[in-house]
């Protein structure tokens, strides 16, 4: 296995039984702030990150919570300003949508922990463009492979991952 | 004025009319994610923040959400964990106090952006005691000069702050 695959499930990955954020079942779970607290596997991890950083690439984007560190880490590792993509709080009414400076034009690598079928990562997506700004890509840590790539690209998105469930040998 | 007090003030201060967490009106407002998410600003400030992360310090927390980017830049500068503080979600019933493995016993350094009343860091601080943890300090990026000190103080912790209102040139 990728040495730093073995570090993130090294830190992250739990069995038992569990209810994922979309409703599903699941026999394991990958907690993504076990990996992204440990500076060292964080750092490892923005750095095959600033694979995507090329020139046109304005600021990193991170949507709250799990992308923030990632963000964080990307930003300083390449130089590059970040922002914060809120969580939509439909109990505060209108907050803002991003936290840090983001202007229309400007072209964007959005960040993400663990993409299972992409939703959240697609509302932060769709929150950019909204704002004028381009999504360059949008690229996970990992890819749980269960629909979040196909979702992403039938919104009109690239995504990558750097590893896929079957890369942290997690059976499905 | 120090050379990161005015990158800060230049990235962050804007003047107008302003309602405060506390419900204090101000002339003035620190946009902590204006300083936050440009790397060479936070850089400089993690690299000032080492100074407070002695070899007893076991892990570095941040309180959601301004603390995060700090507490992620610290630990990536010091080789530390680190740690996030949940806010309190009386809507949402009994969730997680904290991101990231935290055990009693441990040594916590909690950074924070912008010190007003304190009243945030201190629900903070008091989270971490309460899972048997010690905090060894809070500190801030600026202390507003608002009571933070005193009501930190007051609650059994120790403060410092990188920087004061007036080392930022800002009048009361």
């Amino acid at each position: 296995m990728d040495e730093l695959a073995a570090k993130i499930k090294s830190a992250a990955y739990l069995e038992g039984d569990f209810t994922l954020r979309s409703g599903r079942k699941s026999k394991y779970y990958l907690d993504k702030y076990l990996f992204e607290t440990q500076p060292v596997i964080l750092r490892q991890i923005a750095k095959r990150f600033t694979q995507f950083v090329h020139d046109k690439i304005d600021c990193i984007a991170g949507a709250e919570l799990g992308g923030v560190p990632l963000a964080t880490a990307v930003a300083l590792e390449t130089g590059k300003p970040f922002i914060i993509v809120r969580n939509k709080r439909k109990d505060y009414g209108t907050g803002k949508d991003f936290e840090g400076a983001l202007s229309a034009g400007q072209h964007v690598l959005l960040v993400e922990d663990i993409a299972t079928t992409g939703g959240q990562v697609l509302e932060a997506a769709k929150a950019i463009t909204s704002a004028g700004a381009i999504v360059d890509k949008i690229v996970a840590v990992i890819d749980r492979q269960e629909g979040a790539g196909r979702n992403i690209e039938q919104a009109g998105f690239e995504f990558q991952a750097l590893f896929t469930r079957e890369d942290l040998e997690i059976s499905g």
